[in-house]
């Protein structure tokens, strides 16, 4: 004969922002529990603070089990708690594996001339990054090593993959066009 | 009881250039086909042309049957011969229901400056567009009515679109960088 059951688990979903996801962090989660009392037959609701380890780097859908955690019924194995990494979404990122995407609209002026781009890491850091090459539009420049931390290799990091997008004037004096089909080639 | 039966009609696809399909063609289409010796009971190879008339505007996956023209078997009613319009890949236009799209490169500076766009109709015709704005990356210009015809309403026709993509130099010396600089808004 077969031991006891257990019923399938409580599955919760854990949004964590990338800033979280980047640095790692420690969640405290209250859960509600059904819990036998001393009669083996009856139950009642049992309150117990679980705590979630995100690791630097963790990616969205991996999952953490506390086996045994969750409700309990007479004459079977208490249900495990699982809680499901998400990911919310970013005002300047978007992830990419371990890879952090960053769209960035400049000027046409920017694009033709000298400009640094100026741009907040997820842990806070100002990067500076010159950009003195022409940026044609769709342009993709890689700042290597300032992605995601890569959870199975610590020390290591993704590259910030910036795709610039140009924003062309909306109208210039004749005087202008003039001048630029002298100088441009 | 019903009557003889039909085996299946024989299709066959008949790809044709935007040309053709613009100016409407006819096609004289040389078939092979099965028929019944005068035993009724054995056949021979019977050669015939079709004549497929293209009317303008017709598009891909337009069918045009022929009746009982295709092979014959003994105590079958002959099968049909159907042809199923085809478009071929074409050079400078794709075509998009009764429109035409053509993709554009031309160079920051034809982007900038006053700029003509000089191009050729599927019938032939030199269309010379003034283009005087200014043209950002993916611009899509309507030159109207020089589209596709539209079969079922004669003399009317689609639209061309023109799609822009910017060419920008890869270099610009320091110089130039710095007339830019005061140049551009």
């Amino acid at each position: 004969s077969r031991g006891p059951k257990q019923p399938p688990p409580a599955k919760t979903q854990l949004p964590l922002s990338l800033e979280e996801l980047y640095r790692g962090t420690t969640k405290k989660l209250k859960i509600t529990r059904k819990r036998l009392n001393s009669d083996q037959r009856t139950t009642y609701n049992d309150q117990k603070v679980l705590e979630v380890q995100v690791r630097p780097g963790w990616k969205k859908g991996t999952t953490v089990t506390f086996e045994r955690e969750g409700d309990q019924e007479p004459g079977m194995i208490p249900s495990d708690v699982v809680f499901v990494i998400g990911e919310k979404p970013h005002s300047v990122f978007e992830r990419d594996g371990n890879n952090l995407i960053h769209k960035r609209r400049i000027t046409l002026k920017q694009a033709l001339t000298d400009y640094t781009l100026e741009l907040k890491t997820l842990d806070d850091r100002q990067l500076s990054i010159p950009c003195n090459e022409i940026i044609s539009p769709g342009y993709r420049k890689t700042i290597s090593g300032e992605g995601m931390p890569i959870s199975k290799q610590p020390g290591k990091k993704g590259d910030i993959i910036v795709e610039f997008q140009v924003n062309f004037p909306s109208h210039l004096p004749d005087s202008t066009k003039q001048q630029l089909k002298q100088l441009l080639p």
